[in-house]
């Protein structure tokens, strides 16, 4: 992997993000209009530019490569609609996030509800579509059902969805740092560790490589969340897109609750230590991954 | 096919109608009980019960049957899933459901609106593992996949979704024929063309079975929606376990708000004869979706 900037993968994917919505009727187009208003509302789409880096660095040729944004959106599209399912006035009621109004605030509770189950059922559906081009090459099919499987594993029971619940259910507790760690580790990380799992199956990962990219995408996902919790105590309100100070006043359970905050910014250094070992072995070939995490941890100081 | 009953696929769907939910760690256990608690609140289970005979009168053998189970469950999922989004205060605000509670009322919005998208996420993570078993098959491994995405097709944005999206925007809304076909055939009767045809699929049905199958379908599908629409009116509610003279209270598009109750008697005639006429061909093998349109037709008289 030739030094591939994370702005080649970022461009990629918002140069597509739509292309994987099926032709909706005018008589339903509210709905088209709500998911693209989401999906077109910025964000750093980290989950899909992992999916593509993982399969190019497997060795998945520029073939592979394009034959995943399919797969890298429809990731997106679900990291979307948990995103607006998430602020709803019903779960954690939010009205600004990535400094636009939500989008039950724009379109209505209701069309904000049916954007989100349209948003996740499309991931699927383009997922699935895609799979019937490869009916006659076993070995691609495969890698395609290896990575659907991957991702609706990480976005369902026992990954995203555990999490949020967790979340909420936790929500004016105090909470172990077991609970949190299942909390950050299901809500957060569960789906990049699925990007990261997805992308080395369509590359045409080996055992190895599979291993050690979960390891790196684990420690990389609770990293990334709690560079999240310390941001929303630290950071800067332009610069997040949403209000300071969110979670505190909704008594969500974040490690800053837990721990002081030298403390939080450590057990950061440390996860990003970890994940960044985890491909040592691979030298500078592993240096996108690298550079990823270390980039993240330093948002924060 | 021997004439099966009803009854004898309802009870495999009943009985197997958990088995597909993954173990879910006991720190987000309530999401659990919540879909449990729709999932087996009753409910006629024409869906998957259509899927299975779809699948056997194709020719599929007792193992097919078997291994459809799976994506008639996950077909079921859905259901379920659109009932408890559609039940909620931003959407339908319905607190009776078959005669027990809503999901929310029972497990708050929050809950209900994570128990829904756990239940569509479950419904693909449970088809996608089971492809993985297949893996060395072509013939049953290309009948998943067009079987899969004949569901998340009819379940999507151009399905399921696009008709509560109309539904939604035509309340107090004067609505035409047009418009109210457009809301029945994707609200109610995609899901069950989606059944049919994936069932078809996994039964290794032929081009010519899979067209007449259809067009059953499709007669079926609407004939189904407008016979609910005329017991909001006449039904009894104990019977069906929800108030009847809903969908008047609520402004909602129905055919009885267009035309009269005979006249919407007769269209249901008509559809029911269309539907039946897709499978004269087949003489008695066909009995079982005869005998299914014309017993929805009766309940209605």
């Amino acid at each position: 992997m030739d030094n591939i900037s994370y702005s080649t993968y970022k461009n990629l994917i918002d140069n597509h993000i739509l292309d994987f919505i099926p032709e909706i009727d005018h008589k339903s187009i509210t709905v088209y209009e709500s998911m693209k208003y989401s999906l077109t509302a910025g964000g750093k789409r980290i989950r899909p530019v992992l999916l593509l880096a993982a399969c190019e660095f497997v060795g998945g040729n520029s073939a592979d490569v394009k034959g995943a944004i399919t797969y890298a959106c429809a990731l997106e599209y679900i990291h979307t609609y948990s995103l607006i399912h998430d602020d709803l006035p019903a779960m954690d009621d939010d009205e600004l996030r990535r400094g636009v109004p939500t989008n039950h605030v724009v379109f209505g509770e209701a069309m904000a509800v049916l954007a989100g189950d349209g948003l996740l059922s499309t991931a699927f559906e383009a997922m699935n579509k895609d799979m019937l081009l490869y009916l006659d090459d076993p070995v691609k099919l495969k890698r395609r059902i290896r990575a659907i499987y991957e991702i609706s594993k990480s976005a369902g029971c026992r990954g995203m969805i555990a999490g949020q619940v967790a979340d909420i259910e936790a929500e004016n507790k105090q909470c172990s740092k077991e609970m949190l760690d299942y909390i950050h580790l299901n809500k957060t990380a569960a789906l990049i560790i699925g990007a990261v799992r997805a992308g080395a199956y369509l590359g045409g990962a080996n055992e190895q490589q599979l291993r050690d990219l979960t390891g790196y995408a684990e420690n990389l996902g609770l990293a990334f969340q709690i560079a999240d919790d310390i941001l929303d105590i630290c950071g800067d309100e332009a610069e997040m897109g949403k209000k300071a100070h969110n979670d505190q006043k909704k008594n969500k359970s974040t490690y800053p609750c837990l721990y002081d905050l030298e403390d939080c910014k450590e057990y950061l250094s440390e996860l990003t230590e970890t994940a960044v070992s985890f491909l040592e072995s691979y030298y500078d070939e592993a240096e996108f991954f690298t550079k990823l995490a270390e980039d993240m941890a330093v948002r924060v100081k």
